[in-house]
């Protein structure tokens, strides 16, 4: 599979880009694994049906480590340069539930090559989950990049 | 292992916990088959000593999610609500580089319950590489919870 950049002139205000995820039970087992975070909310079935929840949780940062992955394959994909990123939590995202990730260029700033991108992770129910602001340093150069690897199988849509 | 909360009345400013993991490449691949995020500077050795890194770099989020994992497991750890978490992405993680993570209480709403912790994580070099503010709804209720379970081997030292 072919990754290709969007070169910082290029991008547009409105520009977006998008993908669909389900989250399974082994998401969260990895992510806990590569994480440390063994939080009972993500790993115990049972502790976790008797908090406010009433079932495992996903990890935040791993629902909000979509928009990172946009960012890096996408908009604007290889060559960028991630700077920041607020993140709001706003609903729990349990086992089953279908995210869908987006973002959206809303500035350019020509004096630094920066683009600023709002962020939005949502629910099957259209229920907002994680939401909020990246900034990118741009590609400047155009690439094409060959990326052959399984990995991104991982995904159930991308648009 | 138990894993022990800190509830909102007990939480001081100052307060703070940190943990030191070193980068290996699994983490990164894992990372990226996680996350479909297979941006080539991750995972392609050849294509990233051409860059300005000069090789292979962690994701920054799962650099960030150390910040997540230490929230949820010690301070305030189980019981707490994940609310919002800044981030600013300031240097490059390698592989082979040794990141400490740490989080410090610097706020308490006691209206709302909230606690404001600075995060930062640095190298071996005492270089920052990410830093940022969270906020979590502190837990009011005393949990212990046994947590049997390898993942959090991952961890090189916790302190």
């Amino acid at each position: 599979m072919m990754l290709e950049n969007v070169v910082f002139e290029a991008i547009e205000i409105g520009q977006n880009a998008s993908i669909v995820r389900s989250v399974k039970t082994s998401d969260v087992i990895g992510f806990a694994a590569l994480t440390g975070d063994c939080n009972p909310i993500h790993l115990n079935e049972e502790y976790a049906k008797n908090t406010r929840f009433h079932g495992v949780v996903a990890h935040g940062m791993w629902t909000a480590a979509h928009i990172s992955a946009l960012i890096g394959t996408r908009l604007p994909g290889p060559g960028s340069i991630y700077l920041s990123q607020e993140l709001k939590f706003v609903a729990p995202v349990m086992i089953g539930d279908i995210i869908t990730t987006k973002v959206t260029v809303i500035d350019k700033d020509f004096e630094h090559g920066v683009i600023t991108l709002d962020c939005q992770c949502t629910n099957q129910k259209k229920q907002e989950v994680v939401f909020g602001i990246a900034t990118i340093l741009a590609p400047k150069e155009k690439q094409y990049v060959d990326v052959n690897t399984p990995v991104i199988e991982a995904f159930d849509k991308i648009s």
